[in-house]
């Protein structure tokens, strides 16, 4: 024990009261690799409005067209299977895409952990929680507000890890500003399979990071990356390529959504929109658009590589009308979410939307009812994919400490809620009554005794105490109690087993990329 | 100006700067007097597990029976009615409780107000949100918890006036502990004549105080009162008769419910169930003893008086297994919410369940996560009388000014999501699409020109400014900007006008009552 390294909390070995902290933290849902619903889901528009988005839809990619900038070969590919190409806008026939799609893109898919027992379902009845992703800053309680560094990500990493109830390590938790632009992908990958074994996101702000990110995963997989029944490799990463809406691919993301697609590693096609600025104000129209843009984009996968698998994915906001910020929280996002998924649905493919999304700067009230007023909609309108389900603030600015405790609090409520309602004997509990009968009490009656365990969602961070109790204890809030565990959890941490030789070879790639270049914040 | 009482909120008149106050103040939600929904209902159990609840039920009135205490009448009107009474305990036969309500209680029924533009439609297709119940404390952020006065419930009354997205006044908005018991009552009625215009409850805290708020209100309603087509009285109060869960009825709650339904005012009939001591600790097991104890209570109204309106009431929280403790927004009282509304449109009759109900201490994260994971669970499942829509801290103990505040932002938000989606040419917005095309924005063009005002709802409450700006006017979380809207919406309070002929008959009748009987706090 002379070895510091063995007091660090990553490397020392866990004992008895990691165990009872790991077990009192994580309490709040049992472990489970991702949710099967059962419960139906949450519908809005019946078959008319449906078929009338589905459409328009189809008349935006016939008549308006989708541009595909500064990638020659995408317009060619887009040509040879019938488009037709006008400088680098491409208009397809009527139906072309979601036949594509239909054909070839798998309904759901397994993305592979490089832990057997966490490879979670994509699609299908499946529900997978995933951390935010993409804040250049993080927030506590303690700093207030600054930049994102290395060792958050690696903190929300370890906090994921921990998280029953989420199933997913993410892919961009935090930025990492204080390492270069065009190596941090490294460092990222690199504490996703370190300090995880979650199944993660790849990289997709250029294409050789792309290349990068799948090179890592075949190295931490190993023997799983690839299939021997297909011969192709398996879904290791999901990759979130962005559509710059209105209509629009960018040559960044174009590049990304090749590289995966050809590797067989699903690209997550996503319009991302601000209505108002980047689609009409209306939920219909917003729908309409992001329906348009994500057929476009999918198509293009099966264009590329048929079979490989995408998530239709949506992002909606609202705007001030006053000053052109994005709100979240508010109903006409919600209504969004709830169409999408009957769009999804329809069309065949996994779907992402929603999450704990809100615009306020701190984990407060607002922060609090914007996220669930996402987050409900998210669930009851059966998204597969739930990427920002905990530590989203600001708009996606800023990730939050204790805002990502509070929302992964939430997101083991909704495993009880997604299982629906027992009606079996036990669940009807008719015995129950009969035996306590008028003006009794059921807390010692048998059927109470035989399911107190398991009864009710027990909350780790809620204060449900009396006043005087909760004054006794400090009188402190929900971001208060958060504060402190999640510095608990962080202290409790064990990192999962890692074979030194795929450690290894992670650190020999990462040093040979990195010296294979100068640092560069572009 | 020489008269002091016109520098007092409630009697001067108002002006354009008070005008454009309340009109900011007011702006989430445009003025209805109740909402329609135009979209679906949720359901997470199918026919058969409603079934088997119904069936169950049936089996506890039948088996098990209920208790009806202290009230010979009420046991000899089962009696004759055909049920067993077996001391203070009656079984009803098969089916009974259920037909007499089929056959007699109204689908839906209009409770009438004193203005008759503020008239509400309960039951059906409509939705009325009303103020939290029953608090014996108030809280604010400058003062703390402390117990409640009469001028608390004033402040509520007039808050609760002046927002649009409440559509009622309430009853006990919060106890105004400061008068007696056996009086307050009266004060209590006044203030929601004096104070506002919108529809309210009554006593039912002793049947002489129930008859008490019958007067008063047929003071308050003049002609109104009585419908001349029936020669009955319209229905305007609604009366919380809560269940002494298990399976019992006491006195007092039976002494209200009589004076009620014989004056063809509606009883709101509410198994008040904190699962796992007053009932099972199932969702299954929750919602089938709620639904016989309300079938028993429903068909005693209409055994008293065919026809007269109901409300089946559902509050079921779910417990804190280790303190015992009732916990509010987690999932398993959203199940039984969901299961108790597909129960209450099987039987035919309008339902209240939900609100904005939590247990935290404080207008914080925890009280807003737990509050939009009740409500919207309200709203989806189709409650037609939403009590404790705003203002609930606490676990109904307290009152909070910040909270109503926030309560009534989202109160305006479901108003939005209830009319739906619009899929009419101007929802579709495929105008908006091909005018501004690929790579553009939709900040300027005419279809957002044109539905610029109304396009999302608009939160007086959140604040969506960038971190900058936010900091700059001095990082005020949810609950501080609460609190300076409460204050000034105070300030900006306008009565509304009055009959001084009803007034002075109100004062007399009061006055009359309270010399009556010496002041009493039983």
């Amino acid at each position: 024990m002379s070895d510091t390294s063995t007091t660090t909390a990553i490397s020392r070995r866990p004992n008895a009261r990691d165990a009872k902290r790991a077990a009192r933290t994580a309490r709040g849902a049992a472990s489970q690799p991702y949710i099967v619903r059962k419960i139906p889901r949450f519908e809005v528009l019946g078959e008319e409005g449906l078929a009338i988005i589905e459409d328009n839809a189809d008349r935006i990619l016939e008549e308006v067209g989708i541009e595909f900038r500064e990638d020659p070969e995408v317009l060619e590919i887009w040509r040879k299977a019938g488009a037709s190409v006008d400088g680098e806008r491409v208009r397809m026939p009527r139906g072309m895409c979601r036949q594509l799609i239909r054909e070839h893109a798998p309904r759901e898919f397994t993305q592979v952990a490089r832990n057997p027992a966490r490879d979670v379902r994509i699609g299908g009845d499946a529900t997978v929680f995933v951390p935010a992703y993409g804040s250049p800053f993080v927030r506590n309680l303690d700093e207030g507000r600054r930049y994102a560094r290395i060792e958050d990500f690696r903190n929300f990493v370890k906090l994921a890890y921990m998280a029953n109830s989420l199933h997913h390590s993410g892919g961009t938790i935090c930025e990492p500003v204080d390492l270069p632009v065009n190596k941090r992908h490294l460092d990222m990958i690199y504490s996703h399979v370190k300090y995880s074994d979650k199944a993660f996101m790849g990289s997709v702000t250029a294409p050789d990071r792309a290349a990068d990110s799948v090179e890592m995963a075949k190295i931490a997989l190993g023997d799983r990356f690839m299939d021997p029944l297909t011969g192709r490799p398996n879904t290791a990463l999901v990759n979130l390529i962005n559509v710059n809406s209105p209509m629009t691919y960018d040559a960044t993301m174009l590049g990304a959504l090749k590289v995966y697609a050809r590797a067989n590693q699903a690209c997550l096609v996503t319009p991302f929109i601000l209505a108002g600025a980047m689609a009409p104000v209306t939920v219909a129209g917003t729908a309409t658009q992001t329906l348009a843009e994500a057929l476009a984009g999918m198509a293009l996968v099966q264009l590329l590589n048929p079979g490989a698998p995408v998530i239709f994915g949506s992002f909606a906001s609202s705007m001030s009308m006053q000053s052109g910020a994005p709100t979240f929280g508010t109903p006409e996002p919600a209504l969004v979410l709830y169409v999408m998924g009957a769009l999804a649905r329809r069309l065949g493919v996994p779907f992402r939307s929603g999450g704990g999304l809100c615009a306020s700067k701190v984990a407060d009230a607002q922060a609090a009812y914007e996220s669930a007023q996402t987050m409900l909609p998210t669930c009851l309108a059966g998204v597969n994919f739930v990427l920002h389900t905990a530590g989203w603030l600001e708009g996606g600015l800023t990730m939050g400490y204790e805002k990502f405790m509070m929302d992964v609090d939430q997101a083991g409520m909704f495993h009880t809620m997604l299982a629906g309602v027992d009606v079996t004997p036990n669940g009807q509990a008719m015995d129950a009554i009969a035996e306590v009968g008028p003006g009794k009490h059921f807390l010692g009656c048998a059927h109470t005794q035989a399911n107190f365990e398991t009864a009710f969602y027990r909350s780790p961070l809620a204060d449900n105490n009396s006043f005087e109790q909760w004054d006794a204890e400090g009188a402190l809030d929900m971001a208060q109690r958060a504060n402190r565990q999640y510095k608990r959890m962080l202290e409790d941490y064990v990192p999962p087993p890692l074979d030194p030789a795929i450690d290894e070879a992670l650190l020999d790639f990462m040093a040979r990329r990195k010296a294979a270049a100068p640092d560069s914040n572009v």
